[in-house]
C-alpha cells in the first residue's frame, strides 16, 4: 500500500505544478500575441518564473521522499 | 487493492496534466489565432512549457511509483 | 471490491482529460472562428497538444494499473 | 456492495466526460453562431476532438473495470 | 444498503450530464437567439454533442452496474 | 437507514438535474428577451434538451434503484 | 438517527432546486427588465422550466423515501 | 445526538434556499433598478419562483423529518 | 458533545442565510445607487425577500432542533 | 474535547457572516463611491440587512449552544 | 489533543474574518480610488461594519470556547 | 501527534489571513496606480484594516492554543 | 507518522502564503505596469502588506509548533 | 507509509507554491506585454516576491519535517 499513498502525493504535486505552470505558460503565449516584438523577454521571464517552480516540485519530491 | 490506489494517485497526476496542458494548448490556439503570423514564436514556448509539464508528470508518476 | 476502486481512479483520469481536451477544443473552435483561414495551424496545435495530454493519460492508466 | 462502488466510479467518468464535451460542444455552437459559413471546419474539429475524449473514457471504463 | 450507494453513483452520473447537457443547450440556445437563420445547424450539432453524451451515460450506467 | 441514504443518492440526481435545467432555463430567457420572434425556435430546442436530461435523471433514479 | 439523515437528503435535493430555480429565476427577472413588453412569453418558459424541475425534485423525494 | 444531525440537515436546506433566494431576490432588485417601471411585473415573477423554492424547501423539510 | 454539532448545524444554516443576505443586500445597495429615486421600491422587495430567508432559517432552525 | 467542536461550529458561522458582511459592506462602499449623495440610503439599508444577517449569527449562535 | 481541535476552529473563523474583512478593504479602497473626496463617507462605512464583523468574530471566539 | 494537528489549525489561520491580506493589499495596489496622488488615504486604510484582520489573526492564534 | 502531519499543516501554510503573495505580488506588477512611474509607491506598499503576511506565516509556523 | 504522508504534505506546499508563483508569473508577463519598456522595474519586483514565497515554501518544507 506504500507506493500507492506515494502516487496520490506525487499527484498533487503535478496538480501544484500544473496550476502553476498553466497559469504561466498561458498567461505568456497571450504576451507573445499581444506584443510579439517583446518575446524574447517574456520568454526569459517564462523561463526563470518556471525554473523556480520546477525547482520547487522536484525538491518537494525528492525532500518529501527521502 | 494496491493496484487501485494507484490508479487514484495517477488519475491526481492526470487531473494535473490536464489543467496545466488544457491552460497551456487553449491559450496557445487563443494567441494563434489573434496573431496568426506569430504562430512559429507560439508554438515554440507552447511546446518548451509543455515539455516542462510534461516531465514532471512523468517524473512524478516513476519517482513516486519506486 | 477491487474492480471498484479502479474505477473511481480511472474517472479521476477522465476528469484530468475533460478538462484539459475540453479546454483545448474549446478555445480550438473559438479560435476557427475568430480565423477561419488560419484552421489548419489551429487544428495542427490542437493535435499535438491533445495527443502530449492523451498520450500521459493511457500512460498514467497503464503505468499506474500495473 | 460490489456494483454500487462502480457505479460511482461510472458516474466520476461520465463528469468527466460532461465537463469536456459540455465545454466542446457549448463552444462549437458558439462558433457557429459566429462563422456559420465556417461551420463544416468547426464540426470536423469538434467530431476529432470529442472522439478523442469519448475513446479515452471508453477506454477508461473497460481498462478500469478488467 | 446496496440500493443506496446505487443511487449515490447514478447521482454522479447525472451531475455529469446536468454539466454537459446544461453546457451544450444553453450555449445553443444563446447561439440561436443570435444566428436565428442558423438555427438548423446548430440543432444538428446540438444533437449529434447530446447523443454523443447521453451514449456516454447510459454506457457508464449500465457497464458500471453489471 | 436503508431510505437515509437513498435520499442522499436521490439529491445528487437533483442537484445534477436543477445544474442542467437552471442552466438550460435560464440561457433560453436570456435568448427570448434578446430575440423574442425566435421564441418558438427556442423553445422547441429547450423543450429537446429539457427531456433529453430530464430522461437521464429518471433513467438513472429507476436504474439505480433497482 | 434515521429521521436526520433523511433531512441531509432532503437538503442536498433542496440545494439543487435551489441553484437550479435561482438561476431560471434570476434570469427570467433579468429578461423581463430587458424586455418588459416579453413578459408573458418569458413567464411560460419560465414556469414550464421551473415545473419540469419541481417535478424531477418531488419525485426524487418520494422516490428515494420508498 | 439525533438533533444535531438535524440541524446539519437543516442547515443544507437553507443553503439550498439562500443560494436560491439570493440569486432570485438580487436580480429582482437589479431589474428594478433597470425597468422601474417594470417593477409590478417582476415582482409578480420574484414572487411566484420565490414560492416555488420556499416550498420545496418546507416540503423537504417535512418529509424529511417525518 | 451534543452541543459542539449543534453548533456546526447552526454554522450551516447561517452560511446559507449569509450567502443570501449577502447577495440580496448587496445587490440592493448596488440597484440604489444606479437609481436613487427607486430606494423605496427597491427597499419593499429587499425586505420581502429577505424576511422569507429569515423566515426558513429560523424555521429550519427550530424544526431541526426539536 | 467538547470545546474544540464548539470552536469549529463557531467558525462556521463566523464564515457564514463573513461571506454575507463581506458582500454588503463591499457592495455598500462600492455604491457610495458611485453615488456619494446617496450615502445616506445606502448607509441605511446597509445597516438594516446587516442587523438581520448579525442577529441571525447570533441566535444561531445562541440556539444552537443550548 | 485539546488544543489542535481548538486552532483548527479558530482558524476556521480567520477564514472567515479573512473573507469579510478582505472585501469590506478590497472595496473600500477601490471606492476611495474612484472617489477620493468620499473617502470620509467610506471609511466610516467601512469601519462600522468592519466592527460589526470584528465582534461577531471574537463573540464567536469566546462563545465558543466557554 | 500533538503539534502535528497544531500546525494544521495554524495552516488554516494564514489560509484566512492570505485571503484577506491578499484582497486587502491587491486592491490597495490596484487604486494606488489608478490614483497615486490619493497613495496616502488608501496606505491609511490599508493599514487600518490590515491591523484590524492581523489582530484577529493573532488573537486568533493565541485564544486558540490556550 | 508525526512529521507527515507536520508537512500537511506547513502545506496549509504555504497555500495561505501563496494565495496571499500571489495576489499582492500579481497587483503589484499590473499596478506597476498601469503607472511606471508610480512604481516606488506601489513597491513600498507591496512590501509592507507582505511583510504583514510573512509575518503572520512564518509566525504561524513557529507557535503552531512549539 | 511514512513517506507517503510525507508526499502528500509536500505536494500541498508545491500547490501552495503552484496558486502563488503562476499568478505572479501570469501577471508579470501579461505587465511586460504592456508596458515592454518597464521590463526592468516588473522583473525586480517579481523576483522579491517570487523569492518571498519561495523562501517560505522552503522554510515550510525543512520546518515542518524535522
Amino acid at each position: 500500500m506504500e507506493t500507492a499513498y506515494n502516487l496520490i502525493g506525487a499527484g498533487l504535486i503535478v496538480i501544484g505544478g500544473g496550476i502553476g505552470l498553466g497559469q504561466i505558460g498561458g498567461k505568456a503565449m497571450e504576451a507573445i500575441a499581444r506584443q510579439p516584438e517583446a518575446a524574447g523577454k517574456i520568454q526569459t521571464a517564462m523561463i526563470i518564473i518556471g525554473a523556480l517552480l520546477e525547482g520547487l516540485a522536484f525538491g518537494a519530491l525528492l525532500l518529501g521522499k527521502n
